[in-house]
């Protein structure tokens, strides 16, 4: 049993928090060794004088972001780094059938319109623009003129610095300023890496299915090819990968809204070690999870084999084309080099005033408010679809902006989607976000749907698809 | 003779200018066929009752942006689109020798620093900050919510809009919002058409030699293949070009400074019309020049040929990264498409703002004043060299943030480049940027460099210089 060496600041609160938070250095710092058993929560508790829930919670946490494992009978441990689990979901009975790699004619987009509102857009009405500008104007008093003129193309220092903390901190990320290339959002980021990942050899990226039918052209033109791979009720299917690399939403997998189970987490990792393989981790929404923490990301596991992207389109506005790219140092480094080629990095003034509003404090105030408010609006939508159309299933965790909604049989996607459309939902069709067979369903975005509104969205659109067969 | 049906209005000042936008409108719209001769300057003065030194000076104009040919005998008339130039330029003797293609291992840049000052930026001291900060408040105390959300790709309507007349305006540019994409700079600019017209063919691109070598890194990622092409006093030597597009800075050659002739900007039309082959123009710092109006671009005497790329780099400050590309709408459309499958566009609150700023004049009134500024700054540099160095020999025309100095032969170019540096001159050797050999030269930007302080810059550099085969 390990000696665990944690420190508890009682003044500070969150107190389950902070043990994960030190259970999870030591893992990483290798103090608590891969299979090393922990203590019983009752046990760990009475150590801590803490109640024994608050352990339990931290164990939860850790073991939702794959550092920790319990089983019945062994107790909870430190993940172990064998080959084992592989074995465990790979070669059980016959190898699992491979889908076959996806073929669309190179160029053609999956989607007609390449821009506007998404399901996954936020209430631009509630952009901090005041404190935006303000923000913009401290830049612009205080940054020297040298700030302004051809700047490090993997991005401002400052940003990199805040945020490089408010990953560690929020997302318990193991990233450090220089793992870390400043992008103009998830798109750019993920074709710079598939742009470097694929210079000198062909790259089969196994991709999410359903996945967002957006990044298929995006992922293509940057040299990819897709291999599209099932999700279940527990994310991605591991059991069912091939390729060389993947790329996945664990926290929120887009479309479905499922989270990536622990032991799901822990298979994928085998998986990237097993055979050298990078794991794509696209968190695009993670600033909005309602029921508890956000699960920890996959990169704070495994930082030499995740490179993990980012934005603030969720959480301030996709407008702002700003984002990250965290990876191992040496990848990160052959990145900020591609862009000092292609586009000299992105421009100053917002990366300094990004920098500013994190320091501050204003980014984390303004995502606890929209956090409050999505939750509502979430809550309200979902409630009414219980209730008057309790026949359509609402799929996926509590957070997003978006819900999955699981339709009847006999429902046509599309034309659900343009009654939602007409009732000025933003909704999208599951179809085309689909290489694999599945049930009827789409994506509603709820982030422009107030909560006093959601009844009566909803009414509409039951009564626009109750007579669905009448005309 | 044609009749031109000039109009002239002689409240607004600048007649010269207005008679040859006049005259450049009717060539393009055809009313003045190619071949067409124009009546003798006096002729046309007397009946538009102008002086005619101002006809003199629109001719001068045309012939300098290849609308005009002005021949011994002949006159001056609009420049034909026959094939004869090409034998003039091409067929004259034997083929000119071809160049030995690039070669550089794949990933070696050509230049240690990637990123910081250069000797194109502007003095970012003078940068409007004030004015800047009162655009980006207009645009988020105006624009709707929805401005903030996934923009169009090719960049916001409203800003090609102003672009385009700013273009038409400025820079003689034929230019439609529909041919525009907003990008973050000319870098990102060449990056993206170069990736759309490397998609389906190996592309060999002719290069100016010497030209920028932060540039070639650049070309070679996006895929082209570079054939280097000597500069002489007249430009790119059109006679050795060889390649299926070529990359040129017709406006002020990097980093000679000198000016494409008018007969080279002929044959260059020629050789673009003759093989099908694409003209990338590079008009990095056209806004300043300093002795006469810039000569028009060579975009708008081939719209369907030329691919222009252009930057607030110079005339704002190169941390902005915006520019812009004009092209033929059917490629602007592909380009367009291509951001939306790699970066989804521009940050669009910076967009905005430029397109304030255009629009109300202080993009304008802040050239008009920088202007002067860099006139006086070049004048003072140049004139303290021709006093205190007059082996050193001033190339290039009296435009732009450089000046190229050609050094006596016996100077050694790394080691004028660090004395230069070390007395604070943004200084950097020709030698890098160079396939073909040449005599030793340097870059020395002036934009930093007050006109109070040239003459102890150049003199520090005389000392430093006069004991080179001392030490």
């Amino acid at each position: 049993m390990a000696d665990l060496h944690i420190k508890i600041n009682r003044d500070k609160g969150g107190i389950a928090g902070q043990i994960a938070s030190e259970l999870r250095d030591s893992i990483r710092g290798g103090r608590l060794a891969p299979g090393t058993r922990l203590p019983a929560t009752r046990d760990l508790a009475t150590d801590l004088q803490v109640s024994r829930g608050v352990v339990v919670e931290a164990y939860e946490q850790l073991v939702a972001e794959g550092f920790l494992v319990s089983r019945v009978g062994v107790g909870t441990q430190v993940t172990p780094k064998t080959a084992a689990r592989v074995n465990n979901t790979r070669q059980r009975g016959t190898a699992p059938p491979r889908p076959k790699p996806v073929r669309r004619a190179p160029g053609t987009p999956a989607c007609a319109p390449y821009y506007g509102h998404r399901p996954t857009s936020p209430d631009l009405s509630h952009f901090p623009r005041e404190r935006w500008l303000a923000a913009v104007r401290h830049v612009l008093t205080t940054v020297p003129s040298d700030a302004l003129d051809y700047g490090d193309p993997g991005g401002v220092p400052e940003l990199r610095e805040e945020l490089a903390g408010y990953l560690r901190r929020v997302r318990a990320a193991d990233v450090r300023p220089e793992n870390l290339v400043i992008v103009g959002g998830v798109a750019q980021g993920l074709s710079l890496v598939l742009h470097v990942l694929t210079q000198h050899r062909t790259l089969r990226l196994a991709v999410e299915d359903p996945t967002s039918n957006r990044q298929a052209p995006l992922l293509r033109r940057a040299g990819a090819h897709l291999v599209p791979v099932p999700v279940d009720e527990q994310g991605l299917d591991v059991r069912k990968l091939s390729g060389d690399a993947v790329l996945v939403t664990p926290a929120h997998q887009y479309p479905t809204g499922v989270v990536l189970s622990p032991p799901r987490r822990a298979a994928l990792m085998e998986w990237a070690y097993a055979g050298n393989r990078a794991i794509l981790e696209d968190d695009y929404d993670a600033e909005f999870r309602f029921d508890r923490d956000p699960v920890g990301c996959l990169q704070g596991l495994a930082p030499d084999r995740v490179i993990l992207s980012g934005s603030v389109s969720k959480a301030l506005a996709p407008g702002l084309r700003l984002g990250w790219v965290a990876a191992p140092a040496e990848l990160a480094e052959a990145i900020r080099r591609a862009r000092g080629e292609l586009d000299l990095g992105s421009p100053v003034i917002d990366q300094y005033a990004l920098a500013h509003f994190l320091r501050t404090g204003g980014y984390d105030r303004h995502l606890r408010r929209m956090r409050r408010e999505y939750r509502r609006r979430r809550d309200a939508l979902v409630r009414a679809l219980a209730e008057e159309l309790p026949e359509v299933r609402v799929k996926g965790i509590d957070a997003g902006l978006h819900v999955y909604l699981e339709l009847p049989g006999d429902w046509d996607e599309l034309r659900t989607v343009r009654a939602a459309q007409e009732l000025g939902l933003s909704a999208e069709p599951v179809g085309p976000m689909r290489e694999l067979p599945g049930p009827p369903a789409l994506v509603v975005g709820f982030a422009r749907l107030p909560a006093h509104k959601a009844a009566e969205a909803v009414w509409g659109l039951k009564v626009r698809m109750s007579g669905q067969s009448v005309d």
